[in-house]
């Protein structure tokens, strides 16, 4: 293998800069030219298609978003827009691809995989729910971004206003909402994998009021219900007042932390390691504090649930 | 006069604990004794006034929030409320009391003058509307973390989610939406204090998008209307999607920023000054510039509207 | 067990607080009565032991330094020491205690143990150097203080002045320099893990030069050399120009990141579970992504050395 | 005038990009085709001159640095690299151009204007020692840098550490010190425009300690010494030990706050004004809370001093 490709796709993640990084050097480092495919599946498939040098990711390390962009392709679902997909690489030369994204993103490299064309996935999404690997790139970095605003929520306390609701990302998985609920001490946290009942959260936050809080902040991800449904929801069941906090795509961006950024590091060369021993159709993860790959068509089953215990901790902490 | 207070009062603001710090200082090196009063008008009426030492507002200066915690006291609309006011500081002998807050705690605190008690006024709000300063404690801060949220978003640039709407806050004043719109590199930006015009709105994102923009940042002051109120007639008027943050109360908190802080601690050596000049009813500030003071009368007048040029300015940089 | 108790002990960490909220909080949970003990092992001699309950430790996970302070105890080191800390620990029917520190912390915990009052660790340093947990409270935090630093200087980039050395903690752990090299993308990382060349360095400077870097940023453990030494080293071997910052003690600060927290979290709580259990002189930790408890003697065996392949992948990836 | 040219120069400071977006995009919105000049004066005798458009400035409001880089340049200093200068300029049509940075850099600007080549300078330098604005460019960013630095500092609180050095930028002006020193609430700052006596520190630490200071915080401008030598004088003098950070160039880096890219996009676009307005060798600054301009002559003669009465102040609360 001489040449190699990388992408973006789906929605972005700090730290998908670092990983593209680390694919280049990587490669460089093992004597490959390493391409670079602007817009996901979409540029693949309309040949946006560039070579990287090593210091065309030079001072990227830092920055949220990727350089490559991303985009959703509908047409690479089809049979004919993967065959395109594969002819745009097979013109230049280029025998494996590196496709950094969700889930979603990892069908198509499975897609291509079995149809001959060795592809890598490596998981960045902030959702943390890729199956398999036990952090994906940018969920650390947006569980800083929630914990600040929960520290700064924190910060301000009025006589009148002392419940809030932050609505966080997380439409099947509740990981950012749970962890940054652990991490920033919040009363209740509401996520889809776990029911939730109204007249409990209003429970606790009628104790902590008794105990003297001076303010309770309910974390909610956006799967559960959008954070102005809950305040309607509290007002309407207990006339408690909220004040609600939606972070949207806040939590998307940022400069990925340290530890989003290793990660990436070890990722990306990973990715390329794997393609050089001729393997095609697996992910890199991180596993038991190492890094593993694994076949992708581990991801598409059913995600493994929260991780243990967690939930059940913050109940005996947010007393 | 040996004795004096301080309170905070109505919605609370970075910089407000770097302003008590600030008084409890000063006075003791002036050789006076200085109380807290906790929770506002409020706490003064139920008497919760303790006196502060130098240790006291040790370590504080950094905190968001205040120490002596806010409230809305309905109570002290009235004269009885006052008098008890009144009568809780002259029975520990307090001669002078400095109110850190808005326009609506400065009411009080004329109320107050009015009636033979000498109060000065600290301007405390994130809003920057009152009346006779350039500034109030607090902006500087929140104008920081709205540019952070901006900065955020301007990261995650995905090809099917490119507008995005940033609800800030401000009823009737535009300052924090303007100067952050400024700051972020908002392509509209929508204040109180200046018509908006949704076609407008509309034509400047399709110019954008037809030069290659990959996002572009709309900021509204809640004061206009809320920010799903903006993304469904965006979406009715010209069929455009976007992705609304609510930023909420995270603008209230957060450590103060260096601006802040120095404001502070001169606004509060100030304010214990004016009193030692055995003044009353006035407000300390910034104009020009130059620490100042003045009736707080002037603040109950019409506020003199926008800094001059900044709105026009936004339109010709935001091409 | 009824009664517990909990110390920080050596350099500080973020997290402490977080730890010992989650002590706190899984002690009330669990029916305990639990006992702050200020100033450490100095403190415990002296009897400086206050009970803690679920609204002492509110509004302080987010809050670096720690809230019961920290000392050094040479009296600790003797038994007699020792025999008085017992005394005022059981004069209070307190029965177990929580140590939350670093190796030099655990001395302490350990000869407790053997001396019959049971005792558990928890890992907290900025160094990541304790045997047998593969992360320690305040090493997240610290990290991402250290590539804040970096990414600053890499901002700054003028012909003259392109060579950067930040000198940074680990006398004889080199994780944090490693992690931040990495993470900031530092041309060279200087550990007393690993031999160093100036030669090579010079070397890799120079190409970097060649190949049109504006800058460079070396990072140096202060257990290898001060930055200054390594500074004056470059003049004299090749007349290379450098600019250094020391950071210091502000890595040991700051609010601790999402990752600290949590893992404070589910530290104090398994902390608090294993004195319920009935066991002792056992330290908990982080190993393979789980929650561990082990014996504290594992700690003071050597040190298991460098993660794996991060030194050599720095060196890839840094061309 | 129909075509004009902006360059930065000397030290860099966060803003400096807001500057240069605003010169374009004020620029364009004026009718005029805008250059950039790569590399400062050196670039402009070398001819490094590109013209930019409305997006090459796109997404660096928010960025440190400056995207023109910058280069001390002895050449310049001679009549004939000032001629070659100007040549490149009058070749491509250019008939005006903006000097963002610091005095020295406003020196080319003025010699150029008096060659009969108009110039305007723009204040960029984080150390606000230009006479004549009350406020440069990257001060305000650079102060909120060493406050976080500050911060830190003081979360971490060990009976054995208690006194804390930062040094801060500043060879000549204590203003960033003083500032700083002020927010964050330092026991003594040590700037070039007053006298230090190591005595008072000595006094002063050693009352705070007495009456219960965990820790001190000395903030010292490298011009009045380094704070290694600072250190060694508290241990010579009293036997004081200390913990020293030398902040270095981290300083000059960081995203810009909002207020100096507010500041930053009202000087250049008044930067642009000024040259279409058909006048040369003039600066734009702010003073008394408005934009103006003013003879770079001004700049030249001796700096008017320190901010009234701040020293004092920061005496007076940090008793």
């Amino acid at each position: 293998m001489k040449k190699i490709a990388v992408l973006t796709s789906g929605g972005d993640a700090p730290g998908m800069n670092a990983a593209i990084r680390a694919v280049v050097r990587k490669g460089i480092y093992e004597d490959l030219d390493v391409f670079g495919v602007y817009n996901g599946y979409q540029g693949l498939i309309e040949g946006k298609i560039e070579r990287l040098d090593a210091g065309s990711v030079g001072d990227i390390i830092q920055k949220g978003g990727t350089m490559l962009h991303s985009s959703r392709c509908p047409e690479f679902k089809t049979p004919e827009g993967r065959a395109e997909g594969v002819r745009q690489l097979r013109e230049r030369g280029i025998e494996g691809l590196i496709v950094i994204g969700g889930d979603g993103s990892y069908r198509g490299a499975q897609a291509l995989s079995e149809a001959g064309f060795p592809c890598v996935g490596v998981p960045g999404t902030i959702d943390n729910d890729i199956n398999g690997t036990d952090y994906t790139l940018g969920f650390d970095t947006a569980l800083n971004t929630v914990i600040d605003a929960i520290d700064k929520i924190r910060d301000t306390a009025t006589s009148h206003e002392r419940t809030f609701i932050i609505e966080v990302m997380g439409r099947d998985a509740g990981d950012l909402a749970l962890w940054a609920g652990v991490a920033g001490g919040a009363e209740s946290i509401l996520i889809p994998e776990r029911p939730h009942d109204i007249d409990e959260i209003v429970t606790r936050l009628k104790q902590g009021t008794e105990r003297g809080k001076k303010h309770s902040i309910l974390i909610v991800a956006e799967g559960v219900m959008s954070g102005q449904d809950l305040a309607v929801k509290l007002k309407e069941t207990a006339g408690i007042e909220t004040r609600v906090s939606v972070l949207g795509h806040i939590q998307r961006g940022g400069s990925p932390t340290g530890r989003d950024r290793v990660l990436a590091s070890k990722f990306g060369a990973r990715a390329v390691e794997v393609l050089l021993e001729g393997r095609a159709g697996v992910a890199v993860g991180m596993r038991n504090h190492a890094v593993i790959d694994y076949p992708l068509t581990e991801v598409f089953s059913r995600r493994e649930g929260m991780e243990d215990g967690l939930y059940e901790l913050s109940k005996e902490l947010s007393i």
